[in-house]
């Protein structure tokens, strides 16, 4: 990760403001002859676009994006994508007081501390307007995997909304592409929106926790020690705005278990060893086993609220700010398409790596 | 992060097996003029040095760190610094199984999926061991840090161990470098010898919770978006051996907390801005505040124990492992000094990448 | 380098095929606060447009550069900087017998046993149009440095052209931009047209020689071993279409010198250690001078000529090829400006690079 | 390249100086299962240890590498290599005069406004001793590369050393290995001996003219646009030490040839396309033909010599330099092993570079 590019072999490297007049991916390393075209990449932008349903921001941005390199005749063409789209939506305003303002929990303070000077519309850089062009990147880095590793799968959902959790004595997988919450529990589908509705009249946020699963993933990928599955799938997900908190298998609760508790014992199945678990998140050492990759993390309470909170300004004198305007009351429902995004880049980028130091053919074989 | 190296700037490098000959970490990219010797770095290797305490492997390893390279005449001359240690218990004995079988949560069998081939000894490059090289390139980070920043500190403790925890409100900086187990609380430390005690009899092993503060960092390091320094860090801690989990500020309990709550409030203070709570945990869009930056992570309990687990061996056949040997009953406790090395090294990197995007001087002024 | 980026804190990546909608730069890593509009990078593309004049392709591009990120009310924000320059003339054609065929000399056959599939539309991205974009990331360094190192100047200029050389006693800084050829001779302007004249009417094509100079870069810039001021100078020369030799200092004459004659003793000068001559080209142990940096390098010949050369179809079957069209009988012309770019953004890498490490101030004084 | 790394996915990072304890190579990204073992390493070392003939330095190293790390049971693990090589001949001496002092075409002067300091022992990291590290490297890069593609071959010679050249219509692949020179043609050897000693007893040096070849490589390796085969092979060889110049194919003689001298036609041959030439070097559009991958390179004479040359002290104030000591009247004999070196890492790197993009399989196919 090199500021604003990730990824070893397959590199997305993202540009753009949140009120700039466009916004993007610069996308080097994807293999050749992946069939692909902008309608495949609109449907993932279309999950995390504002405006889609009541419970996110009414911000209109058609987020269609538009290749303008690297695909020709309907397929990659091994040299960079450039996947871009335009900012369409770009009310004109007053912006005297948001330049002079430092909204509290936002990075206008930091960005200005740093560079001393910061496009201050609308967050500029560190809007999560940003998500948009790693949402492009990874419908590029899922067309690819679909076609290097047929069944392979990338999914995530809600787990939790402040108080609110899901069922899992209820986990329906089919269940998290039909709701509003991508909650894998139809059961939750209500409870969650009376409970984001009454955060919402009260001028206030809440956070959200999310799960994002990859199933189907062969055994082998990540290597030691820095360039590890589940090292680069957690700087992927703290990456991604307001993330403030990243787990894979067990996470943070590996801390309360007890080692007779948390071992994943080891068969020999049909095709190859099974476990009695999956505590590990589908990564040892570093490394996937093919079990699934599980990957959990928290997101913050937006903080842009109506209800007022004290800052300063520039000149360092005590003010109070309310954020008006279009913003969600739990941004962790469109993190979902982001995250999901984010891990089939880092997936594809580990399998491209691998296949670079390893080879294509089978290696150390079992039984 | 590349495989084994992580760093922009300040880039490091580790290599070497737990029974090879020796293993260590090139560091380059390291500023000239950095007063530093041996005895500098050994302090920080004998904080992690097995064999320390009661509640350690019994293993016995010198790990005397040598500079071989890139310090001259008592400073670093900006040339890559090689940092060996030399394997010196190496207990000769009878590998046949331990070849044959893969140890439950251990890399055995992802290492042997992934490359066909593998050192089985100690675990090979999978080794906990190969953290003495993180812990001397970390003692070479702080002394660069100590001649950069004046007043930074990094500093690291346990906050859990299983079902025991600290007392927050009996919070004791100076008593962390007092007792075996890194615990900022004196009231803890019987309970947790007691109980981790407890567990070692049970032929058990149990996981933890530490916490690494940097304290006196200023504001400005980090980088949009990739490249934010809670990313790194993020990295840096999942990278560290058994690590599941790691949170910055508030960390997974954000999904928990609404926008009132959350809010870190800025007020003008006498030598910049001052905030009212911390729930940030020193990182606003991926740049410090100047507030303390605050990481915490999990560790999952050994995965060698005395009972025994069932497993498969090379060539699928069933069987049971039990990890006889010099082994810690909780890992968490070695990890503290590790993960204060990687905090170490992150800042000074982000610093020196600070500097070369922006220059020394002083930018967005407030107030 | 990266396979399209290059750079190490000022990191370039191109991207767009010569017919494709568009083609840019996405430039990570500018410093924040450098003043630049559209129109100062326009008057260094307008250097590299075809069709300025009559020794270039008539091809008629406007090569209008668009800002699109990463620039806020006139200076740079630190964040990444789109530069797009869409392609306008791109006439419609029948590519059957192209896509079918290889041309000589041409990347056609090695795109096409590399991925399998190309863009065979004026060449796709082995195009000399992906020079534009490195153009306006150059006129980006170009500003930048204009900010950081006052007086540092890069200047690019032709030195031979197939027979034809400029005479080294007429040498005329101010004359460079005055002709056609970017000829520090103004003797030479008239011969050289007469003599392009003739290759042209022989259908055919000629290779040519470029010198670029930087002067007024500090003494400092580079590092040991791969990090290299003229390791990274070769790199960005080679990297440009068509060349096929790169020199620093003396170049390919050091091997018919004695130590006797390459010596460039030292003396102290009133603003610090000057040199009797500059073999060196500005360079020692990878590391600048203080004198001026001297690259020089070869172009090959335009491949595309009208006279016909054998080749094969892609089924392998025999063919002939004259490549009709627009075509540069000498594209060295163009290649002044884009090596001018080239070398404008190693050096503030190199500067960025030198500051990242070492620090603004000043390090090893003499006298 | 990243200061003292370079490749992409076979990863070097050389460490040591002239005069410390130990030098070598961190090499990451080895592919796993490569046979290799100290004694095949030790060949190639043996080639460029000093001592060897009459006309290289007498200083006496035994240039033993063992190998620390990632080699287990005689074969590659897939984790880092590290390659040591313990210096051996460090004569104690006072080095008072030379702290002082900066040597007229050596890096003392510009490592100390760099860095403010250096080790000043023997040339400190800026020493051809360096060298030795890269062919270690170089070694593994060929064990692996023996693997992988078999019938590839890495062949270096001289062509020039100052005044006397090789008959190139007397090349014998065979006579390389025969003598002192390592030139193809018997004819040479006798007057270039004589040569040489007419240079070394006039107290002088001299430059010469080395070109590699790669034969056996595959089409396909390089990628567009930075990360070209031949823009990294002109970086690999100017990083060598008094390197001044490097050419691919026709090289700086491309700029005297018109296009109809230079076209390579193509034909189809038995095995896929052939060419009537290589004026390309094996290189179109920076990705490799199938044909002999030629690069040349000029290293500047030895500025260590007996014939007093000018220069300052640290203070400012005028001395004489003479250098006594060990050193080669011709380095260029010397680089020859190690050009070698670095092209076979270049082109394994690019190997498992392409292996990684677009996998092993055939691509586009030909007839």
């Amino acid at each position: 990760m090199s500021l604003n590019t990730f990824g070893h072999l397959f590199r997305v490297t993202t540009w753009g403001e949140s009120h700039g007049p466009a916004l993007g991916a610069t996308v080097d390393g994807c293999p050749p002859g992946v069939p692909v075209d902008e309608a495949f990449l609109q449907q993932f932008l279309d999950k995390r676009r504002p405006g889609q349903n009541k419970h996110t921001t009414q911000r209109q941005e058609a987020d269609a994006v538009k290749i303008l390199s690297g695909v020709f005749e309907g397929q990659t063409t091994g040299t960079p994508v450039q996947l871009m789209i335009e900012n369409t939506d770009q009310r004109s305003r007053d912006y005297g007081e948001i330049a002079q303002t430092f909204r509290p929990g936002h990075a206008d303070i930091t960005y200005h501390q740093k560079y001393g000077v910061r496009d201050y519309r609308g967050g500029g850089r560190s809007s999560a307007r940003e998500t948009a062009a790693r949402v492009a990147a990874g419908g590029l880095a899922r067309a690819a995997l679909k076609a290097l590793v047929p069944g392979l799968e990338v999914v995530g959902y809600m787990t939790r909304m402040g108080d609110v959790t899901i069922d899992r004595d209820a986990f329906d997988w089919d269940e998290i592409a039909r709701n509003d919450f991508w909650v894998p529990d139809a059961g939750a589908v209500g409870i969650w929106a009376e409970y984001l509705q009454g955060i919402r009249k009260a001028h206030d946020s809440v956070g959200a926790e999310i799960e994002v699963v990859c199933r189907g993933a062969p055994a082998g990928l990540g290597a030691p020690v820095y360039g590890k599955l589940d090292t680069d799938l957690a700087a992927a997900m703290m990456s991604i705005n307001a993330v403030k908190g990243v787990e894979i298998g067990e996470g943070m609760a590996a801390a309360r278990l007890k080692g007779t508790e948390n071992a994943d014992e080891i068969f020999m199945g049909e095709a190859g060893p099974e476990y009695s678990s999956n505590h590990a998140g589908g990564v040892l050492g570093g490394i996937s086993t093919g079990q699934d990759i599980v990957v959990r993390f928290a997101v913050k309470p937006t903080s842009s609220i109506l209800t007022p909170r004290r800052s300063i300004r520039l000149d360092g004198s005590p003010t109070e700010v309310i954020t008006k305007g279009r913003h969600d009351p739990c941004v962790g429902i469109r993190a979902v398409p982001v995250a999901e995004a984010m891990m089939a880049c880092v997936i594809l980028d580990h399998y491209l790596l691998h296949r670079g130091q390893v080879g294509d053919g089978p290696r150390g074989v079992i039984g």
